[in-house]
């Protein structure tokens, strides 16, 4: 059994690669909420939607969200009556927002959504949110305290960052099922996703951190840092503002009290072996996924190195 | 100033030719909201929407409802998730609906909506809900107590109509400003809609009908039936099941209490001469509106006639 943590566009075409791989029936996501926001009084929740599509076949790869092939006249015409425009909701995109405002209107859970959204796609992977409460990524900036989407849709992360919060993530219990995946799971693993705003909100669902923590699994995370740089986005910028190296070696910190194994790509050879010689176990394989070949080989590679015993002790006490 | 009661696609072509003869500060639109629902979550007012789509210049001419040339992508993925598809809400029209709904769960009344809805699209005309409370119209029929979408979208009107209520009518009181512009008309306009289903609703309003009977307005109805038939839809059937005459004479005898001038069609010219025997002053003009040239002929006639002094008393007791 294998748990997935994700969030964001890297993280769905990692998970693209795992579910060409893996039975639909071995696999557990658990996706970032944080980003989630009310637009036009819609319940849109990007990170779910970008994993619901993926599975489903729908998500247009060209952009790495929305429905392939989506049309725009609704967001038009939204335009046209001087509502805002800067969400790129497509018109098939639509549906899913207004179908999972419905659901939650009606008393559904935002885990019951997701399952009912899924399956209605005929998504046989399960698709969990990472709480059914409220938690919000805020981002502040010298501009306001933006929500993860005006800081990055609306405003192109061009702000400098001072601080991320994930409003409402004390009170908020991890989706039922959650806790259970982790536990459970032969292997977690944590996609080449943001740390700060895809993965550290997950974390900040209590009992997540201390069920990865806890867990019998191998524990393996996928670096988005390659060469000292994102490989697209903020990640980079929000690592740095949060104090942490832009370096593979600030992702292993990041995940430093429950990673078993840091996957970096093959060009951090060099950084790979500095961080070995403090005791974190590093497999090096190419982690930029341009062609659905190396989406499928890098899960492979990921997988097979999960899969290895770990070091002996002696091995670990030596580096 | 003229107050115009109206609902459905004939009270929109009617509408059609007076904005088109008639300076819009001079017009007030009263409008059937009995069909309203609740579509996917959404709450959509067809009757506001068709007029006020048809004074912004959008509404689909072919269909008599909807955004002229829309598309129905958001609908085809509805269907897709395994949601109803009977209600053709279009893409661009799902802006309204989306907006409308947003502004009433931010705690706007529908009239407020309902003028910054018209107001993004650049209608200048006032358009007014006939309450702001749900009145919703209820369609007895042997396969159920169906809503008037569900009765005529849905099931194309061929169930066979027991009965027709108005459910939270007696509760309902009319929108602000709907009194005062029926009674400072000077001309009061019912158009040629359904009396049952778009025009009773706005009379069951308490209220309504009190100030149409004392309103020192002309108030004149323009006949939806000719010929004895409906023009379209089922203003025949429905007239029938609520035990009035499918004809002039019952149309008359459905506005009995304040009606001033019955338009009917000049192909009822002889129905018309038995009509005015029993003293209802009676106009005669083509009232079959195909091409715009019509609507706005029919608008001119009615106005005109409108506008004529009423007969001297004795010429009504001679008759």
């Amino acid at each position: 059994m294998i748990t997935v943590l994700t969030g964001g566009t890297g993280g769905a075409k990692f998970v693209d690669g795992l579910r060409q791989i893996v039975p639909p029936e071995e696999l557990t996501i658990i996706v970032n909420t944080g980003d989630d926001l009310l637009w036009w009084g819609l319940y849109v929740s990007p990170d779910l939607d970008s994993i619901t599509y993926m599975l489903a076949g729908k998500l247009s790869q060209e952009r790495g969200w929305g429905v392939k092939g989506d049309t725009f006249f609704c967001l038009n015409a939204m335009g046209q009556m001087g509502q805002p425009t800067w969400f790129h909701a497509g018109d098939r995109d639509l549906a899913t927002h207004i179908f999972r405002s419905k659901l939650l209107a009606d008393g559904k859970t935002l885990s019951e959504a997701t399952s009912e959204i899924a399956s209605k796609l005929g998504v046989k992977v399960r698709v969990l949110p990472m709480s059914n409460s409220r938690v919000e990524t805020r981002v502040l900036t010298p501009a306001g305290d933006l929500s993860f989407e005006e800081y990055f849709v609306q405003r192109w992360y061009q702000d400098p960052v001072v601080s991320v919060r994930f409003a409402g993530a004390s009170d908020a219990e991890p989706a039922p099922g959650a806790i259970e995946a982790i536990r459970s799971a032969d292997i977690v693993l944590l996609a080449p996703s943001n740390p700060v705003t895809s993965i550290a909100p997950i974390l900040a669902v209590p009992g997540i951190r201390e069920a990865l923590r806890e867990s019998r699994a191998r524990t393996v995370a996928v670096s988005p840092i390659v060469g000292g740089a994102a490989v697209t986005g903020p990640a980079g910028i929000l690592m740095a503002a949060q104090k942490f190296a832009v370096s593979i070696a600030g992702v292993a910190d990041f995940y430093h009290d429950f990673l078993d194994l840091l996957v970096v790509d093959s060009q951090d050879a060099t950084a790979a072996e500095e961080l070995r010689s403090t005791g974190m176990q590093v497999h090096c394989a190419p982690t930029v996924m341009h062609k659905n070949e190396d989406r499928i080989a890098l899960a492979k590679s990921v997988l097979d190195a999960a899969m290895q015993p770990p070091p002996a002790p002696a091995a670990v006490e030596r580096a």
